[in-house]
């Protein structure tokens, strides 16, 4: 199971060779720092009007008319969302990688041994190209030896630590800045309508922890993500869960329905989604009786944010952008229906 | 990791023996119908005054004083409770196992061969102590046979078909009137006062969630169990998750902090066990930092339900036990505690 487990987190984290995109560059352009003209008092203030938000906006007038046929009790207002590239940027490599490296770069003086050990050299090195050449198995490595030993808080702690001082290599921004604007509004607003609102993720569950209810609003306990493994030990007479460096459940794909089905036991009515990774997802959503909402984002804005879709390696739309297609879905075009992307901080 | 997860099974199901006790007849005496004589608009009425309700009001009085040492905010009252043998009664044998043999007489006539193939031949003839003989294994295969090939919907459906019509070997009552009276009033006490309560139990996550909403008050996704496959098939061209017979995790013992934390991401404040295999969940819930609470439910009362601990086959409470009094957590005790138990209908 190890072995398929590592070799999962790798697909989960890289697909189809992200980590060139690293090295190559990736987008033509960095986001502005657009703020929306519209008044934040306004429920979905960044978005457009038009067809996009009316049909969020028509479908929860529908689910939540007491008096309509598709009214729909509030325990069952499940809305799951996707997280790398669905809230937050995903460009020009998985946040979670970029974290992986760094705490590469930050243990390295208490492993001395690093520097001349494959695939931590390339790392230290600088050397993205090499180490993407090393394959699956590398990155792996690199995640798992970053992600383990630690108690979960512990983990959270390192990862918010990071967050204060990282910046994305593109826009300069803090990465907790790099969030969509219009996605966090829309969060609220179904929140505000009686939804819970659910990250489905392949990102790693403890990762997105960290900051989750700080940055969408969203508890840990409606976090679902990749889990790696835990181990109760005894440290100083006291019982203690210590993460562990091997993956146990890789929440892409198939994985999504999975793991939706196993931690909420209720199939959601809407669903937001980027890429092929959230195909499996959006179609389960929408395959339930009753009314129910599938969208997709799509990157269409090079110049505030990325434009990438079917030849992406990071976060390829391809097989579900066809299904979005045939079956109705919303297509969210970023260019087109958000009036600002990101959320800088406001200084 | 199938054969290893059979094992599994068979330990979380089973645990000693615990089929023999079905044969053997198990207790004493069955339980009355006894209704609590307080006012049930008192919300712990099957209580009787005294240490252990007063240890149960004053930790909750701590935490919801806003003005208090020990306030603790909402979001943070987290109750955890087992179900078997603390929830509902696990004598003489697991509820669940109760219904995969039913499950497995109502196959049968779909199924021929089963009258010559073992394990089913021995079930069929009602020769518990034969299908003992064969192990773990067998219990196993009877469990994962009869929990497979549906969707987690349908199955929940099949699970409240048999609760309308199954009656307890001892009591006559159905199973869903097998549930401790005080353990429904506490719960709805703690979630009156801001808790969210959890079941975390080593019963099956499906079973569980068909019934913990109408009976305890607990919706699916605060329901954590032990975890059988799932794959995401197509039928009919429909996206469809059907349960597979498989063993993806086993809640029980260490198992079930590691679910905690997985599934909630918060480490309780209150935690409630009644044997063995809640040590470690009421071990590692006290060892946080802040006010905290553990209990056990001890079965003492072999008139009105049984009486066992440290010799039991279901639901040993022998380290437990030992553990509560070392470490002053609170131990119910059935007889002295409870002015009423089951919660039979009232006709």
């Amino acid at each position: 199971m190890s072995r398929e487990a590592l070799r999962l987190v790798c697909s989960a984290l890289v697909l189809a060779g992200g980590l060139l995109a690293l090295s190559a560059g990736g987008c033509a352009a960095g986001p502005g720092r657009s703020f929306g003209a519209a008044s934040s008092a306004a429920p979905l203030a960044s978005w457009n009007a038009g067809g996009t938000r009316d049909s969020i906006e028509s479908f929860v007038a529908r689910v939540t008319d007491p008096n309509g046929p598709d009214f729909v009790p509030e325990a069952e207002r499940v809305a799951v969302f996707d997280n790398d590239g669905t809230l937050w940027a995903e460009q020009p490599v998985y946040v979670q990688l970029a974290f992986a490296i760094d705490r590469v770069k930050a243990l390295a003086p208490s492993n001395p041994a690093w520097r001349e050990t494959e695939p931590f050299a390339s790392v230290l090195r600088d050397d993205v190209r090499g180490l993407a050449a090393q394959g699956e198995a590398a990155v792996a490595k690199i995640v798992s030896v970053t992600h383990a030993g630690m108690t979960p808080d512990e983990f959270r702690v390192i990862v918010n630590a990071w967050i204060e001082t990282a910046r994305h290599p593109k826009t300069g921004l803090r990465y907790d800045e790099m969030v969509y604007r219009p996605m966090v509004e829309l969060l609220g607003y179904l929140r505000s309508n009686g939804f819970r609102t659910f990250i489905v993720s392949g990102g790693g569950v403890d990762f997105m922890r960290a900051f989750a209810e700080r940055v969408y609003g969203v508890p840990p306990e409606q976090v679902i993500g990749s889990v790696g493994g835990l181990r109760l030990e005894t440290r100083d007479g006291v019982p203690t869960l210590v993460k562990q460096p091997t993956l146990d459940f890789v929440d892409d794909k198939e994985g999504k329905p999975i793991a939706i089905e196993r931690s909420i036991g209720r199939r959601p009515i809407m669903a937001f989604g980027n890429s092929d990774g959230d195909l499996a997802m959006l179609a389960w959503t929408t395959a339930g009786s009753g009314p129910r909402f599938a969208a997709i984002v799509h990157h269409t804005d090079a110049e505030r944010e990325w434009a990438y879709d079917r030849a992406s390696h990071v976060g390829r739309l391809d097989a579900a952008l066809d299904a979005a297609r045939e079956r109705g879905w919303t297509l969210i075009d970023m260019k087109r229906d958000w009036s600002s992307v990101l959320s800088p901080s406001r200084k």
